[in-house]
């Protein structure tokens, strides 16, 4: 089924067919700092890793999005809340109003990107749709507030209202950014009013189960003006952490972040992408409030939960339980959750974090997490999801069933919809959106190179256009190659050199080539002609984990440039069983196409079953086997070649 | 609060107050088979180990139970239901009849174990309290079928009432071998009955969603004689597989192993007590019925998921989510879900296929499980309790709840009561008859030791009584003396010599001293005045684990006899951390009480925060520390001596 649009012609247009205001738009705009990240305008990626990524998504992804939402009658419970005919058999979770407004937000950010029609059509089409269930007092929520329906914020913990209302207004955002005022946008405005009118200084003193609303209100007052929504997503983040919210069944207070208040959280904790979410709006909060005491505890969750809470491939989340973090060095490869969502809320909080300090191991991980965790969810054509990122696979996958009820977390193959559906939309939004955190500008005079990828960056600096034309084949080759086209007069290059670039090389016109060191290296005095060549050296290298995690002791992962590798039972020698599989790094790793070859062993253990002594407590008898060479492969695109075994951490011995 | 009780006398007594047919009676008795569990007379256990844990479940742990659930009006939804005054505001979840039946069940076992009038008295109070809830028809469940409440079997996935039923009937069952028929055993069968006709051949083709009718309607007709309760139990092992339950939110039909039939089964999957006492109900049907295909498939499903799904201390069940059992070679030691109740349930399940085989293994798994799961969970004055067995706890304990919402699974300390609280009541019924498995017998003349306390074992032979006095401190020191009091004429005994005691030795009176092999061994030719000492190296081992099993790669574990040792930080020098330790079991393990001592040094890492690299996929640098002993104490008894942190498995390098 496709949902029907109607064509509706955009606003005035830059060359690319988008509006001149969607230029220089994008997702976070902090009220404060001297920072500030590409707009959707200013860099255009040429194919590539992400550009390919992009185009699939706008080709692919929105409207599968879209059909299976009709499909499974999602957008018809606006129509219902409508015609006064919804009830108790409503569709879908208490919280899929949420997956239509992450659409939305997609498609305004898509339109912005490339000012394509069909993208705009839709959008219209869907808020044709939901624009009908708005109660008139603002609230809207297909839902709650119904007849044979729970009465409205009558479930804080789980009832998910002030998220989708965040969500929606998260769309608004996008729109007024792009496009302008709008029916949607002024929708959203009512929705937040409604928020603030319910939940302010003098209203109910509630904060939602699920946060999201917080981040949303901070970035409404930035595109609006209207502090009203900045001091009620304040009011949001204080209000949290004093235990008001009823647990849910089994899960504790830690669950939503409720037990401990943000400023004095060491580490994140509970379900990973409400602990996420609501850092992002604290950062938001703090910058836009001068709040440093509170930016200052942000940073430091950050050290510790990347530190110890976080996976090489960028993952968050532990366990599967709550879908949350674990205890420090709890990073168990086979039950890692690394919900795709946790890594755009993780990528949310660093480009804010970024944004806020400068600071490049926010940029740093945000590469890692982009690479390893978004990049690995979407299917080559766009049309399937993973939920979960976990680093091993024990079992090879299943079959991807029609409906949608499909496992988030232990399937092992990548599949079109889930009953929860929460990664295919955000996915989509942060992929229409990805490459404004691909470059930044710093104060008047510096443009900021974050992520290589072939494509033309086009900064206005104070003094006019910074343009540069960006050439590589990163990360399958580390050289990049920048040709300035035209720089104003005075203006700057800074470029991130990645934490795990060392030996990293910048050749510059006239002074010749030079070894720079990770972190960022600042290029003057540029002109229009100059070319600069910066070589990371992405040849394959061992890393080894921190002797603290207990999951993967005795183990090494391999990575190459920013990708992880993997290893799949696809690649195995005939006979070979992962389990059974040990690696030498020490003997030489070698590129391989996108990937490496390690130098490994299969020491088989004796058949099972013997029985005694049982507990698997006593180690096998270990016939070393002989040397052979072993593909490894980027994670990124594990599972494409069907289903597999896989492991990202290799047994050594 | 205190339940009031009335004093019954108890019927006709022997020696111990309890009732002659008590002597004999033992909560499992196969139909067919040459072998024979000892009966609640038969052995009679002198303090030691297992004597102290009876005791002390005697003496406090019954009535806390019964305290509790008055507290949390679990027994007075029988009254409410009697009096008509139930409605939606039931208190407990939809199982917790079924603690007020296995109290009953533990009260009854016993008050045959010592003719206590005290467990009596409490029984009848609670009886008094049961049967007015009966419906006309032998329906009993206080949460269905009642005003205000759902319908009889309109939830069979989630609703319990055949589990609940089942735990009343094996209630019955202990009654009925303990003291007679009486009213609760009449209640018993009237409620079995209406089982049967609402689940029978023509009734409806259901299962419930926990396994649990089907041992209890087994063991029903082997108590009653009454074989079509047998054929229940086999209609519902066959019935299941099928897919017929309704699947729970995120749970597949693994989770209630719905998913494949009982025979087809190669290895236990899903929820780990409804596994287990599934394969136990099996069993029953599988011996009962002489179905040999079926019998051999469940010894399949123990050899595979012993070997590659259990824990060393012989715990079950890998993941929180499910409290499942995981993939093979999945048991990550911080994770461990290894629920009290599946230890249980494991027992239950290797005793009857010890019963139905007469192999070894059986019965040493069940000596593995009793040490180190059935005996860690409750506290050492018997009124708290560990619901989940971790292997390692990363954070120490926080503070057991005053009311009964205490974390299962992550608390780190025992808890007096959980919302959902299963184990206590399952620890108190299993300990009340745990020494029916302690010896056996073996066709017409053989008496088998199967475990070893201090106490006398008086088994029925059929040319009269076998008397043991058995002398040890197992297992804190692994010398056993075996005094032969009485001997028919002819008689023998078998002796088992645990899988981990290589180098064992058996002195006989005359012939000496030998080495005895894990196994079996048999002496014959008993007399009275003959004395045996079976010595059984206890000292410390080091056990390393199967390379298969990732999480534990690269430590060692350490056994004293039975017993599982563990760190607790409460052990380690000042300024030690846990994740810093590193051991040598090469250097040599000494007896240290009854625990070990392991040379160790503490590798510290350097202080963290620094930030870059993040990922903990560094390894730290490590300043390696001076050697120090370090001490190992039974798991067992971990978190008595206040909140810790612990592990079993010690990394070496």
């Amino acid at each position: 089924m496709t949902l029907d649009t109607t064509t509706t012609p955009p606003a005035a247009a830059d060359g690319a067919g988008r509006g001149e205001r969607a230029r220089t738009a994008r997702p976070v705009q902090p009220a404060a700092g001297a920072l500030r990240g590409a707009g959707l305008g200013e860099v255009t990626l040429d194919g590539g890793f992400w550009g390919t990524l992009q185009d699939r998504n706008a080709a692919a992804t929105l409207q599968h999005c879209a059909d299976w939402m009709e499909r499974l009658g999602w957008i018809e419970n606006f129509d219902r809340v409508a015609a006064g005919t919804t009830g108790p058999d409503r569709p879908g979770w208490q919280f899929s109003d949420s997956e239509v407004y992450k659409l939305l937000e997609a498609l305004a950010w898509e339109h912005g990107r490339t000012g394509d029609p069909a993208a705009d059509a839709l959008f219209e089409a869907l808020v044709d749709r939901v624009l009908p269930a708005e109660d008139p007092d603002g609230y809207l929520n297909t839902c709650y507030g119904h007849p044979g329906r729970a009465e409205r914020y009558t479930d804080l913990s789980a009832g998910h209202e002030l998220y989708c209302s965040g969500h929606l207004v998260q769309a608004a955002v996008a729109r007024l950014r792009t496009t302008g005022e709008d029916r949607l946008t002024a929708l959203g405005r009512r929705v937040a009013d409604h928020v603030v009118r319910e939940f302010g200084p003098d209203g109910r003193d509630g904060v939602c189960g699920h946060p999201e609303i917080e981040v949303a209100l901070a970035e409404l007052a930035r595109a609006t003006g209207d502090d009203r929504y900045r001091v009620q997503a304040e009011l949001f983040v204080e209000r949290r952490g004093h235990g008001t919210l009823d647990p849910i069944a089994l899960l504790g207070p830690a669950y939503f972040q409720d037990d401990v208040p943000v400023r004095e959280t060491e580490a994140w904790h509970g379900h990973a992408v409400r602990a996420l979410y609501l850092a992002a709006g604290a950062v938001d909060v703090a910058v836009d409030g001068g709040d440093d005491e509170l930016l200052e505890a942000l940073e430091g969750q950050w050290r510790h939960s990347v530190e110890r809470r976080t996976y090489i491939t960028g993952g968050m989340g532990s366990r599967h339980q709550d879908e949350g973090f674990g205890d420090d060095w709890e990073l168990p490869p086979d039950r890692a959750y690394c919900e795709t969502c946790a890594g755009i809320a993780s990528n949310m909080v660093s480009w804010r974090l970024y944004l806020a300090t400068g600071r490049v191991e926010y940029v740093d991980l945000i590469e890692r997490t982009s690479y390893n965790v978004l990049a690995t969810s979407p299917s080559a054509d766009g049309t399937a999801f993973f939920y979960a990122n976990p680093l091993q696979q024990r079992v090879a996958g299943g079959d991807v069933l029609p409906d949608a009820v499909n496992a988030r977390a232990e399937g092992g193959v990548r599949a079109p919809w889930f009953d929860v559906s929460c990664c295919p939309t955000n996915v989509a939004r942060t992929l229409a959106s990805w490459h404004t955190t691909a470059a930044a500008v710093d104060g008047d005079r510096t443009g900021v190179l974050l992520q290589y990828a072939t494509g033309d960056v086009r900064l206005t600096l104070r003094a006019g256009e910074l343009h540069l034309r960006v050439t590589t084949s990163y990360p399958d080759d580390g050289d990049v190659r920048v040709a300035v086209v035209a720089a104003p007069e005075g203006s700057a290059l800074r470029l991130r050199v990645p934490s795990w670039a060392g030996g990293a090389e910048l050749t510059l016109p006239g002074t010749g080539t030079r070894e720079v060191a990770p972190g960022w290296v600042d290029v003057d005095a540029l002109a229009g002609g100059d070319e600069l060549l910066l070589r990371l050296p992405v040849q394959p290298r061992a890393t080894w984990p921190d002797p603290r995690i207990d999951a993967v002791r005795g183990t090494v992962a391999v990575e190459r440039g920013p990708l992880v590798l993997c290893l799949e039972s696809t690649d195995l020698p005939e006979g070979v069983a992962l389990d059974d599989v040990r690696v030498d790094p020490g003997q030489g790793l070698r590129d391989h196409g996108d990937g490496a070859l390690v130098r490994a062993r299969a020491d088989a253990a004796p058949p099972s079953g013997s029985g005694l002594p049982p507990f698997g407590a006593r180690p096998a008898v270990v016939r070393p086997g002989a040397a052979f060479d072993l593909p490894l492969v980027p994670y990124h695109r594990w599972a494409e070649r069907g289903a597999a075994t896989m492991r990202v951490f290799l047994p050594t011995s």
